[in-house]
């Protein structure tokens, strides 16, 4: 059963337990501080196949096979699969998953997909819609590249402000039943749109959304920075983050002792070559999965909030003028 | 509360409430069969914008306003908005809705969107995650050519199976109390890929699913086609229609004297120039929206299965030697 507590939350009052889950990521991502976190890294950024693009469908295959393993259940068994990506018409998710035969119900969050497919996923296991359900989503830098930007071999220069997309994936397996962590609130963001747009600066177009969703969990909820050991956000990165924070302060909201960024957490912006930090739908999804899952297992985190952040345009709105509108959905787990 | 009849099917215990529905369209469409039943016609396939997309957006925008009047609503009672659209990154969607503020949860099912966020709206209203929720989506003819095949300019030609994206949009809003239709139950479809590869037969890509969804649902829930006042399917047109027949021939299901495609119900094949019929998530968006909605409030159907087809290849998958994955999902609507 769900409880209202406003616009934009609702409490899951059992709270689906989160079964199993996996990260997938390939050679830049294991040179990063969370390198021994995952549960596959592969060297070969094509994945054994002819494309990239083939190569991401085949992470999202992968991880949901670990993740199945990992919680001891087979893809029959599983009721709904939530999955989307950010290539055109999501191929990711629907080459990768076609031959899982598991109810499919496609999104489109951008990065904001793995909170997305989590809230969604939290939402039909706690009503009894389902009795176990998948979410699925990845990035891959290569395939995000040649399509939002430029053919990897033009070499394209980009400002201190751009992110690099991760080239992971994660898998997140909820069930009626099962131990901690458990997914306890959800709220679901409005798009913003604050003129931004730059397309080498998504942080900026994401972190209104960010703050907005942030408050309205804390608003409804009645609760603050302090409730919780950890707030993770999508891939807001050093931009987005820092915007965030001031738009957080006006509100006289300070998370900045709580707060990490999965685009900052996965690379080290020191050591590697990735600007701002990481994006992409897989950043939060393979940080998600395999690194706060983890710490929430081991106890070591309790009530964490996991906030993902969506860059909501194409590139063919933004040549024809348009801003870049932001989404952000939020997702409470909790051992508890 | 919802019960599962099987791996696939839900029913909604109570059946939300549709509270009301519009669809807008342009030119083509308004010479064909339906003409006198949209709400809203614009000669100009502009629709007064600086581009295809911006049009399609405004397509949105126009369609959910009229929905929300027709039903008597303001779109700040509304809980959730479930849309999602052909173009890349869904920036239909995206930029024709920002400006409603109501939390948005964005989808990706090609053509078959109208019954994904049907279901998925019917399901959260259902419930009680939300008490009205919309489902929206829409296609644009000259935003689609250019995207999945040539630029008009170009004057492609193309061949007896291809279909015609139609320009239109469809918006249902959903509610806990209200009078009939209702939506009663709830199939999900599997990604079923047989190795079609012609992009331009689409229908034949989608009526495995097509066959798979409505199958499922009659096994499911026990009946057979003599229930049902019509089945209606998305867009698969005159060839995909026959070879959906053909496949629930071999499960021994014959549907031919109550079945109707939407992409045969919105032009006229004789008249105009749309090869095997319609497509576009705007098809059976603007058909379910403009005419059978409308038929059951006047009592005219009592019972209809609404099945929407969505191929989900992208062009680069297709280049790249991919077949074309189809899904089908499939809602009951009722007037009991």
């Amino acid at each position: 059963m769900t409880t209202r507590l406003g616009k934009y939350t609702v409490r899951l009052e059992n709270g689906p337990s989160v079964l199993g889950y996996a990260a997938v990521v390939s050679k830049m991502e294991s040179e990063g501080p969370l390198a021994s976190k995952f549960d596959r890294i592969s060297e070969d950024e094509m994945f054994g196949q002819q494309s990239w693009e083939k190569a991401e469908s085949q992470m999202q295959k992968e991880v949901v096979e670990l993740a199945l393993d990992k919680a001891g259940v087979v893809s029959n068994d599983v009721d709904y699969v939530f999955a989307g990506d950010l290539l055109n018409q999501c191929i990711g998710s629907h080459y990768g998953l076609r031959e899982l035969g598991i109810p499919f119900v496609g999104v489109y969050g951008a990065c904001s997909t793995m909170a997305e497919t989590l809230a969604l996923a939290g939402i039909f296991v706690e009503c009894g819609v389902g009795g176990q359900a998948l979410a699925v989503t990845s990035s891959h830098f290569c395939a995000a590249e040649r399509q939002f930007r430029f053919p990897l071999e033009y070499g394209g220069q980009r400002p201190p402000t751009s992110q690099r997309t991760v080239t992971g994936a994660g898998a997140a397996l909820l069930g009626a039943h099962g131990n901690p962590p458990y997914v306890k609130t959800v709220t679901i963001g409005t798009i913003e749109d604050m003129g931004v747009t730059d397309i080498n600066n998504m942080g900026a177009a994401m972190a209104p959304a960010a703050a907005h969703t942030i408050k309205r969990f804390f608003d409804e909820t009645s609760t603050g920075p302090d409730n919780y050991d950890m707030i993770f956000t999508g891939d807001l990165a050093a931009v987005g983050s820092e915007l965030m924070h001031e738009l957080l302060g006006r509100e006289t909201i300070d998370i900045r002792n709580k707060h990490a960024d999965c685009g900052l957490l996965i690379y080290d912006r020191e050591q590697q070559d990735v600007h701002a930090g990481g994006s992409g739908c897989g950043c939060c999804a393979a940080v998600l999965c395999a690194h706060i899952l983890p710490l929430m297992r081991e106890g070591k985190l309790n009530d964490v909030l996991f906030c993902a952040t969506g860059a909501l345009m194409s590139p063919l709105s933004i040549q024809q003028g348009e801003s870049i509108p932001g989404i952000a959905h939020l997702v409470h787990l909790s051992n508890r």
